[in-house]
């Protein structure tokens, strides 16, 4: 008789049933080809014994096996090893060894990635300095809770939570469509509405829908790097175009269309990631008239609408006579705050209707219960706020973080104070190693990026953005004091 | 001077401002050439008496259009265009139409759909008759709520919620380990482990991570129907495999795979969509033998696992020695009954890794605060109990359906009674047309499904998924009623 003792462990502190553990194993047993086809397994009562376990349980793995087909009960003569099961040489008597090691068997893509997006890890409470979160301790994370409870006690909730599309709630859709036409000038009915997890779901699907292999797609010199990877891996080939103080290179996307197929432009009018400049309007003017000339379809990423300190916002192309050109791209999670994300996309109808498709192969949809909550949030005027507040609280981190930056860092840095959002663009002297400091940074208990992704494809500018949005006065003040050390 | 007061229109009732409805509109007749580089505007006195508006109002509006460089303003002149703006040719007097029509204005790629995947509307509260979801009013959507509120009143709970990866939530990722290992005799570390937005996003990752255009992919026939779109979507071509009462052709699957480049398999080994057929245990064997000798990759997809009535579940073949070449994948979202939708992949440490790059590009990362909650219901047992209650009961509404269907509707249809699931492969007699069906049903208030997704790329078996668990015993028997008499 084979070692069942030694073969077949068990374990009762384990929540899976033992009866069932030994089912399992012996499973395991016969798929190893250790229990070989017409096979005669021991009695239950010899088993149980072997085992020293109830003998009613091994009456019950047997049965469950039997009726899985595994084993077969013959009468007169016990439990067989099912005769129909093909024969397998075993391997050893050693336990299965898991068969998901370190590598997969087989091949499979590269995907583009940038070399660093993370600052080193810290032991501890680190600081850490990210590239322009807002700050998550001011999130309207009560109000949020009480209106997801507000949404599963009404009534036919569960119908609302079962039953959804992959353009969104219609509710948000409805509260989304006033929210962009009365803060962005845009005429849109809800039907050119989607609603995506975050911004990057957007970029992704609309770029999906528009882009082939080796087809030429526009960007800004530096550029968002999820986005210049995002066309990478759906097969574009990427041209760069400067990115200065009054935004992207017009004039030389003008070049470019009238000498070759451009499939798509993406860009960020407001505050630019990562350099946070804004397009200005003669440029927007201008780009305008191109777009229209060249039916060119555009991607504006405007994830950063909602912050603004010094003068109100810019409209987004978006809002102009675009010819129909121009998919809008927004987000809710930097609004928020909250670690939901949820963006959307404004799109004509067609284009809307296919996004969606797409969307249901990859996510079917979103989740109906944080969108009919943040709806509600939307129509009771939380969400506008809370905007109102963080703006003014993080208005102030910014003129603290700018003043300090001169003030301690003098010659080491440069940067232009922006007009919104959550970040400074910050560039360092070119004597100081970026990858040493956040090295260093790292040491003294503070998370800084070494800004690699920033450049990714392009040249450097050795400088990182520096997100004061998320840093109280206090963490903003340690901040930069561990900078001063660094660099001085 | 211009008609400013047809051109220009506020309203008082907006959330927007005045002042900045004003310069919205001016910066549109900037735009649409009415207002040309150069031109001087009116005063504001004149301008506001014009538009019946206060002074500073207009004033305002003018501060922040010099702001953001649209007008200029000249000493002793008054208030200009700017001179560097180009000049468009105006195009009408009327206001500007909306650029989002219909139609986008450029070309855009066309995604696989199935027919009428959903049933045609009808008015009021209908019965849905879906084709296997959980039922949201079991769901413990309290208990989710608490845990929630108990995350953002942890300490820190702010550095959780601003900072993920993109493979999940550790903490989520931990428990998913244990759990799978529990119930699934996986051996696994959480390396391992992806947390993903319901199943659906692991199958498009892991899919568009092996599949290249005019690959050969092996599916069944019949098959999911989003997992088909999802690999025609990336280019595969698909080779339908027929399933049987003993789940797919395994025979089969080893004959192409040994006259072709066979780049994938995706089957469901437990309760097939859509015929609800489990792999028997020695295909099952088989399989294993020809995914080992071929080094096939393998999708399984295993969304109905905990939902078992007859016999306790088999355990998949991600179990048994596959040689790294399996990869798992499951959901959630059908065992909290949630419309929070969270899936998992199981595969090798550097397929893990890819797909996580890849998911960083269309989805970032997912929602930390709802996979700590979740996390936590899975550690203080709620997710057992709710799975445990909810057995009981899908196991009744199964039986209930399946006596009411055999003595009420008879030879008008066949069906196998599901092991466990959500719902029954409910084959209907030739002579019924299931468009037809679906239509009357629809105006007697009940919403159920014409069937024609399930037969995406296939030979129709003129039958449909009838989904019983999120019906309740009542709304079963007006179901089988309303068919009743449509068959009859």
């Amino acid at each position: 008789m084979l070692p069942f003792k030694t073969l077949i462990e068990t374990d009762k502190s384990l929540k899976l049933p033992v009866y069932q553990q030994i089912a399992n194993r012996l499973i395991g047993l016969i798929q190893e080809g250790i229990l070989k086809p017409g096979l005669f397994l021991p009695g239950s009562r010899i088993l149980a014994e072997q085992l020293a376990l109830h003998r009613k349980t091994v009456i019950a793995a047997y049965e469950e096996l039997i009726s899985q087909d595994w084993l077969v009960a013959v009468p007169r003569k016990g439990v067989m090893v099912a005769a129909n099961l093909p024969v397998i040489r075993p391997r050893s008597f050693r336990k299965t060894v898991s068969p998901y090691g370190s590598e997969a068997a087989f091949a499979f893509h590269a995907v583009p990635t940038v070399p660093v997006p993370l600052p080193p890890p810290t032991t501890g409470n680190p600081l850490v300095v990210n590239d322009g979160f807002p700050d998550a301790r001011l999130a309207p994370l009560s109000a949020w809770v009480r209106e997801c409870r507000s949404v599963i006690e009404s009534p036919r909730y569960y119908k609302l939570l079962m039953y959804g599309d992959a353009t969104g709630s219609e509710a948000l859709r409805r509260e989304m469509q006033t929210y962009l036409t009365n803060t962005r000038g845009l005429s849109i009915t809800i039907d050119n509405v989607m609603i995506t997890r975050g911004a990057q779901m957007a970029i992704y699907l609309a770029a999906a829908m528009i882009i082939k292999k080796d087809d030429y797609v526009i960007v800004g010199s530096p550029n968002y790097f999820f986005a210049d990877l995002c066309f990478e891996q759906l097969g574009a080939r990427l041209i760069h175009v400067p990115v200065d103080e009054d935004g992207i290179d017009v004039a030389a996307i003008e070049q470019l269309c009238s000498s070759r197929k451009i499939k798509m432009l993406y860009l960020v009018t407001h505050h630019h990631h990562p350099t946070t400049v804004t397009l200005s309007a003669a440029r927007r003017m201008k780009l305008l008239e191109v777009i229209r000339k060249y039916k060119l379809p555009v991607i504006e990423d405007d994830y950063d609408y909602d912050f603004h300190y010094s003068s109100a916002p810019i409209l987004p192309l978006a809002s102009a006579d675009h010819g129909g050109n121009v998919i809008y791209i927004g987000s809710f999670t930097k609004s928020l705050g909250l670690s939901i994300r949820i963006g959307f996309m404004i799109a004509p109808v067609d284009f809307i209707a296919g996004s969606a498709s797409l969307r249901r192969l990859m996510d079917l949809r979103g989740d109906n219960l944080t969108e009919q909550a943040l709806a509600n949030l939307l129509a009771d005027g939380t969400i506008e706020r809370h905007l109102k507040k963080s703006n003014k609280i993080y208005r102030e981190r910014r003129d603290l973080l700018c003043g300090l930056l001169q003030s301690r860092l003098g010659d080491a840095v440069q940067f232009t104070v922006p007009a919104g959002g959550m970040a400074i663009w910050l560039r360092f002297s070119k004597k100081i190693s970026l990858k040493k400091l956040s090295e260093k940074a790292s040491r003294m208990g503070m998370r800084i990026t070494s800004g690699e992704q920033y450049h990714y494809g392009t040249t450097s500018q050795n400088g990182i953005r520096f997100g004061f949005a998320s840093l109280n006065n206090k963490e903003i003040a340690e901040a930069v004091a561990i900078l001063e050390k660094l660099v001085k």
